[in-house]
């Protein structure tokens, strides 16, 4: 097995890619100006180094080394261990779910490379929260998207608690983000894509009724104010789910983005 | 307009029921011991009044006292005031979304008699996360549900967390608790109710081909382990959600709870 490297002090500069892993907005900057993204977990680690990242580092207590014990064989990169109470001290929280992994992040393909021979594709726009961009991932990957398509300012799918609740999705299904979001929905479209933008709006077409054709881009939007207005005018076609006669009565005029996301992934794939 | 209590110090007793809102386990015994819930922001607030609520007190920086003057006026419980620094130590986290209230639980209607006259009812087992447990709701109150029926230890729909998610829709929808889930179940079946078992099992029957009858009770199991052996057993018939050929590769082997819920939920609705 590879040597373990004891830590005790959190302000450890070697560790300094774990600090405050809650703190969103610090991470954000840190993790954008080095390259790096937290896989948090057994089986996220794996997924992350079979997926092609290089590992910088790796976190841990001692137990969890044991687990890891084929995967740490012949890593180039240190394995640092250390207490439960230090572990906590440098990231914020209690770390339940075993290692962490700081990873390299690879550079994103364009929007055209991703896109080219998909069949089914969602285009997200602005969403903030990044556990509904893990969730959408992994109901991407079993319902049979072949890529995502982010807008320029929707959450990051590799900040560590999409990366988790995605449950490593993220690593499997393809992915750009958009540089001009104008220009990269005309490109969709002229690449045979129908975009169809999915709304509460009950006056809409139904999901289950809409034409798909041979290429379909789901288009979603962000928590609170769903797609843009210029993006909804994009569209090929606005879409719902039809919502029961006595949603309103209920005091509900709509589902929540993941919701909607997974049963609309569910009738792409039965269309 | 109701007349405003000023409070300074986070330990005044008046405000024992908004200690540590994220504490789990102080919040069950607390909440369970003072028949309380906490409803958080105006607008879940107001449906929890609406739904006949007594309130036992509210909580909120002075500037939302004004968008709830309505609310609070004639209201019979005191209005307490604070400072956000006070607040913050009170509830243990910035307190973004406004006014807090106390609530007074309403004992809770039998199984009997929260499925007399449903059609399409839920039965969840053991559900632990407290937002799965409000988007479910959410879904179900968007999407024809009649009512829910909880295990004995499914997790508490009126807990903060699961509040918020749901968007108040835990008003809206009957629910009731199994004392004893053998029996109950049963009950379920004696009542005319198809028992179906929501599994990620790609071998039983999908669930758009199932038979629904007249009245439908769609099983939901924990997040981790799904459905134990036993509901599964007292199932008429197991049924699963579709996945991609593709998933397996892709390495999920599973939709998470709240996205094969609003799939679940969608299917029940165009039967």
């Amino acid at each position: 097995m590879t040597s373990l490297v004891p830590v005790t002090d959190p302000a450890d500069p070697r560790l300094s890619d774990y600090v405050r892993l809650r703190d969103v907005n610090l991470r954000k900057s840190l993790e954008a100006e080095h390259g790096l993204f937290v896989a948090e977990g057994e089986k996220v680690i794996r997924r992350a180094v079979a997926a092609g990242h290089p590992v910088r580092s790796l976190l841990m207590a001692r137990r969890w080394a044991e687990p890891l014990a084929d995967l740490l064989d012949g890593l180039p990169a240190p394995v640092y261990v250390a207490d439960d109470a230090v572990l906590e001290q440098i990231a914020g929280f209690q770390v339940h779910r075993g290692a962490l992994a700081s990873m390299a992040r690879l550079p994103l393909p364009s929007v055209d490379t991703v896109v080219a021979g998909a069949r089914r594709i969602l285009v997200l726009e602005d969403l903030v929260d990044h556990a509904n961009v893990g969730s959408i991932y992994r109901c991407a990957a079993a319902l049979g998207i072949d890529a995502v398509v982010l807008s320029p300012r929707c959450a990051d799918p590799l900040y560590r608690r999409a990366v988790k609740v995605s449950m490593g999705a993220v690593f499997a299904i393809p992915y750009a983000r958009m540089t001009n979001r104008r220009d990269d929905l005309a490109k969709l479209r002229a690449s045979g894509f129908r975009l169809l933008a999915l709304t509460p709006d009950q006056a809409s077409t139904p999901l289950d009724t809409a034409p798909m054709g041979d290429r379909v881009a789901l288009m979603l939007g962000s928590e609170g104010d769903g797609l843009s207005s210029h993006w909804l005018d994009e569209a090929d076609e606005r879409v719902c789910i039809p919502m029961s006669a006595g949603a309103l009565a209920n005091g509900v005029d709509s589902l929540n983005v993941t919701a909607a996301a997974a049963i609309a992934c569910h009738a792409l794939l039965r269309a």
